[in-house]
């Protein structure tokens, strides 16, 4: 499931966290930048195409969703300015999960392009946008139609909890006490989502277009290293509480697991290089404080409970219809309010990162 | 305002009128179809082209949204099958203004797609879908990216009233007693509109593309002709009796009138050759009568009050919400209750139709 199509459906949540969430995106989206910059600066200067078509993965539907391509247009507005050429007409494709609210994408469009004419100046665009419903792990737009495929915090997401995880006793995500079979069977659905991603792409991209995604991920070749399953694990923390309790039953919790895969450069390079359609220009790796919004300021013993909140808060608008898909509505509450104070308590201890592997990689000409 | 707009934007409406309103699109839509059949048939088969564009313009959110651009893709399937083609990838455009329910077609879209795929057998497609929001009335799609554009029942309305209605006192749209001046504004903003219609459509086909077009029109040369402006001069009557009662005031009644005009097959011929782009592979005139779901059955006295009541109930869907912004929410239910009784009335004592306008053309070759 992609991040924009959880946080959608999870309507019960109030406007904070989807604030919270729009930070950290908007903090990703910055700190990649100069990645996303290079790609589409290369693939504008390589061809000067006349008609440029973007497509964004994964688009969600707030504040970020358009701030993201119009990132991406801004650059190239400049360079063909710089050139003194006439703007390229762009297309604009925003891509999630049906279940997305593409309405309110919609009707927020009017006032940003007025804005975007606003900033720009004469002479900018024409830009022309679609909503194009479902799942990237297959084929979305027609053969040979893209320039430039860009994806943020989406990719992460797996198509399906993978199979085989009923010996994940204790966890909801890969763990450090979670049996090698489990490690093995997220990694090998990873595997099959990752390059039918590449090479539904590869069909889609003409020769020469580019890709930069990026991936919440890790930097240790160790499947449950901290980086990228703490915050799980702290979600398990607060899960296996309530089962002590008796608030949740042991067998409904062992068969719960999050649909995520959080991988390493190494492990992405390896599936791009196995499919081959591709070559990788750049892969870094970065990271946000779980509290990205507090960032800059200074933490306080008060400033650790407000950031527990905060991240609590974020991880909610994600898991919670996870949650109550399986669970149900009832105990969410409960499960959110322990989950808050053993993340403020983490916060107050210990460096608490989230970690983003991003991939710019360049579509090869075609042999075919 | 479109069609589509319009529909959607009547949340009050109960699930009949929706329903009637299909029915009478539905017919149409199959009414045009040897007309639509013809020219994605003789596209298919001048260019047959391994990616076909199709865009319909003013699809509505409802039953017949898939169903019109499906009835196009069959038709292709069934030739290409014929001649022992592969199948072309399809890409479906479907176009209504930003405020349309896009939500309502995406969640919409899986189901539909599994079906046309058990109809149509191995090999079919595949079919990408895009939601394109904006007023047909400007660029929408990106230069020479259409093969074909379809729509239905949506280019009678005008981007906006005309100006200078303001001595159309007693009416509210072209009318008998409508003077000239109102009957030449009302055509001239048509003129502007198609115009402008045609001469984005001709930037965005490729050349040799067609378009099936069909809008609510008339067979008169005469603009104030019963064809097309009877049924709203029923409205006008139960209107003007409120005004005559008391209930409306009558300033605000003669500041009201309806953003559509409905054109003559000339008109319509006149406006693309003045344009240029295309040339007119047929253009045909067809009609439905005002109770097109009980075309089939016997009418008695009873069905009389039953069509009144679902004729009255269609136009609602449509009328409603330039009535509730203008005149507000109070005075609706008892303007329709007097509309159902007057279009009654006028069924059982004439023979009452909508008149459609349909226009096949080609998109020339580019001489630039």
């Amino acid at each position: 499931m992609e991040v924009a199509q959880v946080l959608h459906m999870n309507r019960g949540m109030g406007e904070t966290s989807y604030a919270q969430n729009s930070l950290l995106q908007q903090k990703v989206i910055s700190m990649t930048k100069p990645i996303t910059d290079e790609a589409i600066t290369n693939l504008y200067c390589d061809t000067f195409p006349t008609s440029l078509t973007i497509a964004d993965l994964g688009c969600s539907s707030g504040p970020n969703t358009l701030f993201a391509v119009s990132e991406i247009v801004k650059v190239v507005d400049e360079i063909r300015r710089k050139l003194g050429h006439e703007s390229p007409e762009y297309q604009l494709l925003l891509n999630d999960l049906p279940g997305n609210d593409f309405n309110a994408i919609f009707r927020s469009l009017a006032g940003f392009q007025e804005n975007m004419i606003k900033q720009m100046g004469d002479g900018f665009g024409p830009c022309f946008f679609a909503g194009v419903p479902g799942s990237f792990y297959g084929r979305l737009f027609h053969a040979k139609s893209l320039h430039f495929v860009y994806s943020s915090y989406s990719l992460m997401w797996l198509s399906q909890v993978p199979e085989g995880l009923d010996v994940n006793k204790g966890n909801i995500y890969m763990a450090s006490t979670s049996p090698p079979s489990v490690l093995k069977a997220y990694y090998r659905q990873f595997q099959t989502d990752f390059s039918l991603f590449l090479k539904c792409r590869s069909e889609e991209l003409v020769a020469g277009g580019r890709m930069v995604l990026t991936f919440l991920g890790r930097r240790s070749e160790d499947r449950s290293s901290k980086d990228c399953c703490y915050i799980w694990e702290l979600l398990a923390v607060a899960l296996n509480e309530m089962v002590g309790e008796g608030f949740i039953e042991e067998e409904k919790f062992d068969s719960f697991n999050i649909p995520q895969y959080t991988p390493s450069p190494f492990e992405v390079e390896s599936e791009v290089e196995k499919e081959g359609s591709f070559t990788i220009d750049r892969l870094e790796v970065s990271q946000v404080n779980w509290d990205a919004a507090d960032d800059d300021e200074v933490h306080k013993c008060d400033a650790f409970k407000d950031s527990g909140y905060k991240v609590a808060k974020c991880m909610r608008a994600v898991a919670e219809p996870l949650l109550v898909s399986h669970f149900g509505e009832a105990i969410i509450d409960e499960v959110f309010s322990r989950y808050t104070e053993i993340v403020a308590d983490r916060i107050s201890k210990e460096k608490t990162e989230f970690v983003n592997v991003t991939v710019s990689m360049t579509r090869r000409d075609c042999i075919c």
